[in-house]
């Protein structure tokens, strides 16, 4: 959260009351600092924390804003990270934390005692602790939310109560609202009241009835130049569609996208104005969801830029080993068919193209679908047509390279001219089979709420390299011999 | 662009001259459209489709908003999409253009002729022009260019004077600027005097020296809060970053999610204010380079749940061609070891778990390296740390799963003992190769300006492929026989 807004108390009734922001205000990042800290801080420091010299990292680090700071840290190899941050201990300012990425974040938390994250939660927004908080296991996050400020730990607990990744999780529970029955004039006076600690940075003024339902929303340049005695009511945007707390944040990042909005009120159960979602958020969730499936679908892990070696070989050999039973299925199949391959080894050089192109075709489909139900491209409503042509192009590619695939084989292995036509046939049958799972895969999985990015891989490789290998020796068999 | 902003004349000088937007306005969308359009009308216009009936398609789609038939039109199969265009002809409201997926976007522009689409145009914000011209022969575009309006051509002009994705291409070129020297009373006396006409929806205000360079800005809250007599330079934010128009979007992606911007001023060669670019803009960059990332490292392409089966199989059978070459390679290698294959086949059920294991190891770091290059995570400063680490998870890898796949294969073929020493030895090496492969091989081809996302894939599974069957074969023939 880059913007402070005035909090709001969700239990007000006719007389709507606000808070002011009690913490301390974190501006939007200056934007001189966008070069960033350069090369020459990183390598002092490396050196300074190589040669233990705590002294003088203590006196880098001292200058700099927590945008630089954080990016100083994230910059670091995984070990002097760590060096670093004992060394710094209290001295980092709580504000370095949000600006952190996830996982360098989550690394940091690890070292701190309870004492020290309740400090520093203290000092973040709800949603910022939720961040923080979201990762640990449940008793720790108990323990810690027990001794946050009153105010906080409503919020914190309210927030956690939603779904992980809704739209109750991501909300800000800081905004700016006002009883829609309001004169501009009254709009305009309550917003000039604070001059001095009134929040910066917001851009519309939500609306709400006595019982705190949203009934529209104001953007400042329309409330700039509406006439004094106007009723906010009859100047308001009306037509908003309040998101439920339980809503997705890929459906949310959706409508977003989709529809050009700058801000989406949040609202409970009862209809009732709980939180808003600004766009600044909503471009992180963008850029997590779609980096998350490109990393997914490979079986590598967002993060993996920060983690350390041994994280990163725990993560990716996990898949690997899945990876690695599938190809052994695969082989098994290979496996029954020992006989021809040693009276013709032929076999055994064609045998891994036919895998290989089903692979390829299969990952295609794949991709297209996955990112497609990501963003609710891919609905109820397109999915038979979708299947149908996916298939349609599996089997337009399967006679493609069928025929093309044959004649290769024939003029490569002209001696036995049969087996141009048994890689054909098999090429065909393996590549529709391929865009079939393709698709299906993905769809099953979606269906059954597991993420279709994480596991249709294996699933499909599986399928498609003991599916190639079997067709193609299968049809050897019968027809060669 | 779904705000309307003021435009500006770039040529001011100490007179600031504002010109209104003279074109129609169109507001963000409506928020109670954003469940769309039902299965039903999409039911029902399909029929109408296939039985001809011409009236009764014209008449479901007369009452639709411009969001609303795009995503008709976008959700029709191909055949069904062109024929509805076909139909309703000069019918559809050149406001529905923007709207639409760039895909569909294509097909429609391509059955239009010259003066339709110099129509439309005329009817559209520059950058919606510029997008809608972009992807044209260089022909085509010249002579409709030189048949729009003479602002809007000079616009247009000279947006596609910028390279292909850079902020001068991306930027809109309608916003609100004043001179620096102004006092709040002149600015939101300014900002007053039109209000019937005066454009929605802009959240800050830009300012500039005489000479038109930005000097800072000022959000409408802070304005709004300010004393009338206070100088707007007293102010402003004057600390912000220009973007040159040269920059690369995902530079100014990167720039916008990394700092919170809401907007961003984008300055030519001479440091003047020539366009800005705004938050919801950036959310399609972010959104589209993603899924291009994650489609490309597949072999698919953005946009094929719009594409027709044939221009589907035409963009994947390519990928699959360059594919299957170098599956093609790899099977000569295996082509050179017959002999050994034949007096033992076992090497022909083993070989393909180690190609296929490098390429899954290559795979998970090329998309990694991908992505961190895409978000600018991976830059100069920790590229070496970065080869070093996945090289090192490639080499812990390896040694798992020499050792793991040694034990299956000493269990599964006790007789041959040695071909598990063989299969472990050629795991590890080709583990660590794929690894290497998986981030040398995007880097070089970043370095020659080359998209690591589209052909790195099938340079990876080329080596891991080869270089796994020749390890193998190579050490099975020197350690078997």
């Amino acid at each position: 959260m880059k913007k402070k807004n005035a909090k709001h108390n969700p239990n007000h009734k006719k007389n709507v009351k606000f808070f002011r922001n009690k913490k301390k205000s974190r501006n939007k990042k200056k934007k001189e600092e966008v070069f960033g800290i350069g090369q020459k801080i990183i390598n002092s420091i490396i050196l300074a924390l190589e040669e233990d010299d705590k002294v003088y990292v203590r006196k880098i680090v001292e200058g700099l804003s927590e945008y630089d700071l954080a990016s100083l840290i994230e910059n670091l190899p995984f070990s002097l990270r760590m060096k670093l941050v004992e060394i710094l201990g209290d001295k980092i300012s709580p504000d370095v934390f949000p600006e952190l990425n996830e996982v360098v974040q989550e690394q940091i938390i690890d070292t701190l005692d309870e004492s020290q994250i309740v400090n520093i939660a203290n000092e973040l927004d709800s949603d910022e602790v939720v961040e923080l908080l979201e990762h640990m296991d449940d008793e720790e996050q108990q323990s810690i939310i027990q001794k946050l400020d009153p105010e906080l730990k409503h919020q914190v607990t309210s927030s956690l109560s939603y779904p992980e990744d809704s739209a109750g999780r991501i909300m800000v529970r800081e905004f700016v609202c006002m009883p829609d029955d309001w004169t501009v004039r009254e709009a305009k006076n309550y917003l000039l009241s604070d001059n001095e600690e009134f929040p910066e940075d917001f851009y519309t003024v939500f609306l709400t009835d006595e019982k705190f339902r949203p009934t529209g929303e104001i953007t400042l340049d329309k409330l700039l130049r509406a006439k004094a005695n106007e009723k906010l009511r009859d100047i308001m945007n009306g037509e908003i569609v309040p998101i439920s707390v339980q809503t997705d944040q890929e459906e949310v990042a959706h409508m977003f996208r989709e529809y050009g909005w700058m801000s989406a009120v949040v609202v409970d159960a009862k209809g009732r104005l709980v939180g808003v979602i600004n766009i600044d958020d909503v471009v992180h969730i963008i850029h997590e969801e779609a980096t998350e499936d490109a990393l997914h679908l490979s079986g590598a892990e967002e993060g993996d830029v920060y983690r350390s070696v041994f994280d990163i070989f725990k993560s990716r050999s996990l898949w690997l080993t899945t990876n690695l039973f599938a190809t052994i299925v695969a082989s098994s199949v290979v496996a029954g068919f020992q006989d021809i391959i040693s009276s013709l080894a032929v076999i055994a050089v064609l045998m891994p193209i036919v895998a290989s192109m089903g692979g390829t075709t299969g990952n295609q489909t794949l991709a297209v679908v996955v990112r497609a139900l990501a963003t609710k491209e891919l609905t109820s409503r397109n999915t038979w047509r979708m299947i149908l042509k996916e298939f349609m192009v599996g089997l337009c590619n399967g006679m493609l390279f069928a025929v093309l695939m044959g004649i290769i084989t024939y003029f490569r292995f002209p001696e036995y001219y049969m087996i141009a036509v048994v890689i054909g046939v098999a090429m065909l049958l393996n590549l529709a089979i391929a865009s079939l799972a393709g698709i299906l895969i993905p769809l099953v999985l979606n269906k059954f709420k597991a993420d279709p990015a994480i596991s249709s891989g294996v699933f499909l490789i599986a399928i498609t390299d003991s599916g190639g290998f079997f067709i193609f020796l299968m049809l050897a068999k019968l027809m060669l011999f």
